[in-house]
């Protein structure tokens, strides 16, 4: 997997234990048939719409940790049917008319739970999944020169992976699409959230090739072109390989973005896509609009986004007086 | 229940079954024990994410369609102790190191699952539950006078529920707080959607008394007093009546509104609300500080927001010759 993976990550991701797959130090524990023995210690965030529960806990007979992820599973079409017959148990809640409410209690087997034991689990894990306080930042053209802007240039942000796959160095397999102008030119590529299945799961990353362009905060009249013929061409080039048409493709940028190299989103409009939000997201085109109205306008704008507690950036607005 | 329930009705609201009970024609059906006798017709929609799916068919015996709505319920806190003991098994999918990965299946009446049974249901039913394809419409200024002006006054949307708020002749003791002047004032009260237990699922709703200004498409430099005095006493109330800080509230206008008289969204940061995704939210700040940039920044600016297939407005497009 490229390291870019480890980049994008969002606040919804950490409500997806399945994504975690990669191994740290400890012996293997063997497999369990049940719960039995479980002791919980605290619930440490939960999520009423995916319906996920992270959960802190041990096993008897041992001090160490236990994190258990659990997640309820999607209904799947083609066992709907299997669901949906007498051994599937009903119990009325209300009857309105023609509305009748109940809780239904299919097979177990049939109503399975993704479900992932830590074990042992560190003090790492246990805040991993811990909920954190979200905040909203309002930054200032000021505070960017003042916090944001020697916080990026702090921290140790490698961009070697982006560099490599512009450089085809890595990942050049996965190239839908490349102009290779220096000013104006970007690569394609899948995200590493798409498994490139399902066309109305697609999101797909437009990187550019003229380096230096941090963020939205950094952009200008001078790119328009570029900014121009990511939107067109990129959207030319999806439309053609998936046959998704140009008004069902979302185009947009983050910010804060995730790394600090210019790069451009592209999602299905029928994905619910993590990272769309007001605060996070900006439309391609509404960015354009903005710069051929004023060019500083981004340069000049109060950003606002969202910034958990333990967020180094959030740290730094915090110390600075901000929060 | 108040009018505006049904005004509210975002994208999102389709997929969440438990919200309908309103009384139509139709003899009420007898309680039933299990699904015996379902017929499968067409699975009509699903969401992954939220773990639902509408199925259209029929039981056997009766040429009548039935719906069935389904949706996961999430992990209760109060009962998690008890999932997470012998009665619960589990079959191992893998195990990497500390992780592993299970199927677990806890005891039926633990993982219910929330079932509407709508029967017999009419097309109607079928039509609402049904995948519809979305597309993104771009609204230039000149396609606003053109196109989607004329639908508005053509509809006959009323307003009258939203003018007895602002009269006191409903709701009145659903106010949380108002402010009288009639250029500047507004009144603040519970969105439907927000059954005001959790404050961290906060959903609050400012409606100004001024009339005639149908959208943000309306608000120009003259407006500046108004928003900001719904951003500032809006937010205060809040803080004051649930303990929210400032910087835990997103504020943000929608376009299309559900409903043409001027109105604003306050949220919980921590509340995954429905509705505030880029090509529907706007940031109050950022439509301050836009128009404050240029007084006729959203007259003149090409809008970008998601339609069905099948709404009424993006019909007049496809009428229009632009999708």
């Amino acid at each position: 997997m490229a390291d870019h993976s480890e980049k994008h990550v969002t606040e919804d991701d950490k409500a997806t234990p399945a994504k975690m797959r990669k191994l740290e130090s400890g012996d293997a524990a063997e497999a369990r048939d049940n719960f039995a023995g479980f002791k919980l210690i605290k619930v440490l965030n939960e999520n009423t719409r995916n319906k996920c529960i992270f959960v802190h806990g041990s096993f008897e007979g041992s001090d160490d940790d236990a994190v258990v992820l659990m997640e309820k599973t999607p209904f799947d079409k083609q066992s709907i049917s299997a669901m949906l017959t007498s051994t599937t148990d009903l119990k009325q809640v209300m009857q309105n008319d023609i509305y009748g409410v109940y809780t239904s209690s299919p097979p177990p087997d049939l109503n399975g739970i993704n479900t992932t034991i830590i074990y042992p689990a560190t003090d790492r894990h246990i805040m991993k999944y811990s909920a954190q306080q979200i905040y909203l930042i309002n930054e200032t053209a000021e505070e960017y020169q003042e916090i944001t802007l020697p916080f990026i240039e702090s921290q140790p942000f490698s961009l070697q992976w982006v560099y490599n796959i512009l450089d085809k160095k890595a990942e050049s397999d996965r190239i839908i699409f490349e102009d290779e102008d220096t000013d104006t030119g970007f690569i394609l590529l899948p995200d590493m959230k798409w498994d490139e299945k399902l066309t109305e799961n697609l999101y797909i990353i437009g990187i550019c090739h003229k380096r230096g362009i941090r963020s939205l905060r950094d952009l200008g009249r001078e790119h328009l072109p570029l900014l121009n013929n990511i939107a067109k061409k990129g959207k030319e080039a999806i439309c053609t390989k998936y046959g998704v048409k140009e008004n069902q493709l979302r185009v947009y940028l983050h910010y804060q973005p995730s790394y600090y190299h210019l790069h451009v989103h592209f999602t299905h409009v029928n994905f619910d896509a993590p990272g769309m939000n007001i605060g996070k997201a900006h439309l391609l085109l509404d960015v354009m609009e903005n710069i051929e109205m004023q060019s500083d306008y981004y340069p000049k704008k109060t950003f606002t986004f969202t910034a958990k507690e333990k967020d180094p950036l959030y740290l730094k607005y915090k110390a600075a007086g901000k929060m």
